[in-house]
């Protein structure tokens, strides 16, 4: 075959992909507020969300943080954007550590209610187009929230064009069920497995 | 059951937990610099992977982007980039577009093979502690791009504390193979599929 001929079979073919997605992307016209969710035992679950928040910034739409459980995102990225973009997005760190370094359930969910309540009012704000609720899947799992209350929330009283993301391992199917976009983090292998520690820019 | 009661069992559950985790934590002690593959059909490849070089600029670790497709990484990510924090972050916009709307595969190629120069030359520099290949694995699924060449390339000649991270749907198996950290994205649900279209702060 050659090369021309390479190419003009390869632009017929992008071509059929591209009206193809012209014509599915045509009939999504509806803006909505997204309940997005990361889950699953693989990593990129809160860089993602991260990731997310950035681009909100990068947009100059206001946003908000709460971390349920410190660790999920980084000082470093905490402190990122407090000192530099601290007027756009707001930042609550509420959990104290990890639950298994904590130890104590009364305080866990008195921490983790706080930051529920923290988390309402951000979500309140009609300022607000996005508000991520790191690791808030775990403080569920641990029943230091109430599914049904998140979940009601949720559903009842997010303003409509604000987007919400939940992170953390373990979404209970009562989350998955209310949400609008659900990815999964699957685990195909991680360095720990070969001996080598976590590191800076990557887990931390 | 009583609130001690309950409190004492979960302090001795979280305890067994933290313990097994000093123990596994412990043994991982080596420092090294990984191969990250995001790849899958969810969402979050781009976004989790654009967290973590956010991450590297908190930390004050020079990084660096070559963008393979154009749309991997909103244009506002990349304003973000280069307007605060193009002194410790270099980014390379290369490719001009997805490849469905190029549809011209000689073009695309060559646009491949000067993303893929850069991107050695940011990867050899060791001044940089992580460098992005985004979208990378499209350019190699349309056979743009060697996978040899590459895997060869990240096998032997990227400096050892060096991560670097590719990201795409259809990761080749052969980058998997050598790759350290590996996530499947898994789309669990859509949105789109709801009539809902592409939305700011989201998709891009």
């Amino acid at each position: 075959m050659t090369t021309e001929d390479d190419n003009t079979r390869h632009a017929a073919k992008m071509g059929k992909i591209k009206a193809a997605r012209d014509r599915m992307m045509a009939t999504k016209t509806a803006e909505k507020g997204l309940i997005i969710v990361h889950t699953g035992a693989g990593k990129g679950k809160s860089s993602a969300a991260f990731g997310m928040i950035f681009r909100c910034i990068a947009h100059g739409m206001r946003c908000g943080v709460v971390q349920f459980i410190k660790g999920g995102m980084s000082t470093g990225e905490r402190d990122l954007i407090t000192e530099r973009f601290g007027d756009i997005c707001a930042f609550h760190t509420m959990g104290e550590g990890f639950t298994w370094e904590t130890q104590d359930k009364t305080r866990d969910t008195q921490l983790a209610k706080a930051a529920w309540e923290k988390a309402k009012e951000l979500i309140l704000d009609p300022e607000n187009r996005m508000v991520l609720l790191d690791e808030i899947n775990i403080a569920l799992r641990y029943g230091y929230l109430d599914i049904a209350e998140v979940t009601d929330f949720l559903a009842t009283r997010k303003p409509p064009l604000t987007h919400v993301v939940l992170t953390g391992r373990n979404a209970k199917p009562e989350l998955i069920e209310i949400a609008d976009l659900v990815t999964e983090m699957e685990l195909v292998k991680h360095p720990f497995r070969a001996g080598v520690k976590a590191q800076k820019g990557v887990e931390f």
